[in-house]
């Protein structure tokens, strides 16, 4: 007789039990591909949170803003930044149908928005939850909702004033979530597949990362919306709803782990050690 | 007439105003430097919470345990792991002193335990705070305190067993602090410098970033004491005291920033994004 496995289902044996209807394909419209020597990063944007953002980096997309610039700045345990290394230094070269400054998207109404809330909540937001599988912060008392910086987030780099972000300047949150700068900067996104070719690049000096050396940047081949990439040369992703039983199911299992290794539960999960499910899409046709 | 800066100090300026007594040196006794083709990576040992793996990582540091041996695990956003990459297949080669495994500490009895408590909690721990510099938890309930799962947090690999890990294992935080380890497995310490030669690794593939081939792994040149090196070799480092009252207004400052950036102060901040400050010992001799 086998012996009986005496611990419920783990994330991938979750998943295993996933129908084709807990997945949704990123809008290719609002997908970004940023091309590295290294290989591929795919970006989801987030127009619900930062309308103007977005709709100013799709244009800056469609006229290869980006390509040729570079990752000037990757600061240890906080981001790698890109854009146009030289912005600083004198009005910005954006194409003719760009904004020169978009107007602070630092958070929003929560009305029409879907907020799954997970179980647990923190000093950073009063709710804590998923909105289109992007993590956020609610605040049911002003009725506001912001996209939180967890690893991966997207956000637009901005001077002093709350309305000085232009777009080109992106930064990849890649170390522990700076959640102080939830509410307080435009995020644009998050990352779905690929940040491994940020995380790793060479360390820029403290305080603030910046390369020393022009040498030291890290190349952008290109920035290209996926719906303006040839259909065969797409990374057809699928990232599990957040708004399901199954995701519920997923957020407790890491709540409150069990199985061989584990000999005590937390009973909390932080909003950012969650990790949305993504899939090539392929996966889902029984290969 | 000049314009009155309307902001309180900033992080560095608050450390211009340090003394001595601000300061501690960490023993050398209880240092590692693990030296890698890159550079050099400090470690400072936790004694104070897991006496018998602190005693048996010295051990295996005067033994030369570590030299030859390689980093074989990166996972992205969690961490990067090293020892003995064929341990698993078989009894692993210990030097003689050395124990086959040690106990699990995976907390203690907070008494005897200075605890500098900062003002925020979360669902990780009833009280955060620092312990001689160590991001810790503590249970009033249970007089329980552990080491919190920090960036740069270093713990000890195991296996299903909780009294099964024989030190030589070990892994460094590169991610988001993986806090649902606390209590679950035993920290021996954190990483004081050079954190980026580990963060910047290749990854290994998902879902535990062990790497595919040999040829992958970073080798690992030595790990010693410091006590055992030249003292003209030594990396001098001082790391701020926590129990003092220029530590609480760094803390606050992180709290809620004021500057002429900032338009929205957090009056929260998460234990794992409070950065002990470290300076070459060179710092305070006036140079």
């Amino acid at each position: 007789m086998a012996v009986e496995d005496p611990y419920p289902p783990s994330i991938p044996e979750l998943l295993e039990t996933s129908t084709p209807d807990d997945w949704r394909e990123p809008d290719p419209a609002y997908t970004l591909y940023m091309e590295l020597d290294s290989g591929r990063v795919v970006i989801e944007l987030a127009p619900q949170f930062a309308p103007a953002h977005v709709e100013q980096i799709r244009t800056l997309a469609r006229n290869g803003y980006w390509d040729g610039l570079s990752i000037y700045r990757v600061q240890d345990n906080f981001v790698a930044q890109f854009g146009d290394a030289d912005a600083e230094e004198g009005t910005p070269q954006l194409p003719g149908a760009a904004r020169q400054t978009l107007p602070a998207e630092f958070e929003r109404s929560s009305e029409g928005l879907t907020f799954d809330p997970i179980p647990d909540t923190d000093g950073w937001a009063p709710e804590s939850g998923f909105v289109d599988g992007f993590p956020a912060g609610r605040d049911p008392a002003t009725g506001s909702a912001w996209l939180a910086h967890c690893y991966g987030n997207v956000g637009a780099g901005r001077g002093n004033p709350p309305d000085s972000s232009n777009g080109g300047e992106l930064y990849v949150v890649i170390g522990h979530a700076p959640r102080t700068l939830d509410r307080d900067i435009t995020s644009v996104g998050k990352v779905l597949q690929g940040i491994e070719h940020l995380s790793v690049l060479p360390r820029g000096p403290a305080p603030m990362g910046m390369y020393a050396d022009r040498v030291e940047h890290t190349p952008i081949r290109s920035i290209r919306l996926a719906s303006e990439v040839d259909k065969g040369e797409r990374t057809s992703l699928e990232v599990l709803r957040t708004d399901t039983p199954l995701f519920a199911r997923i957020v407790e299992t890491r709540r409150n782990r069990r199985n061989e290794w584990v000999h005590r539960q937390a009973d909390f999960i932080d909003l950012c050690n969650i990790t949305v499910p993504v899939r090539l899409a392929e996966y889902g046709d029984g290969d």
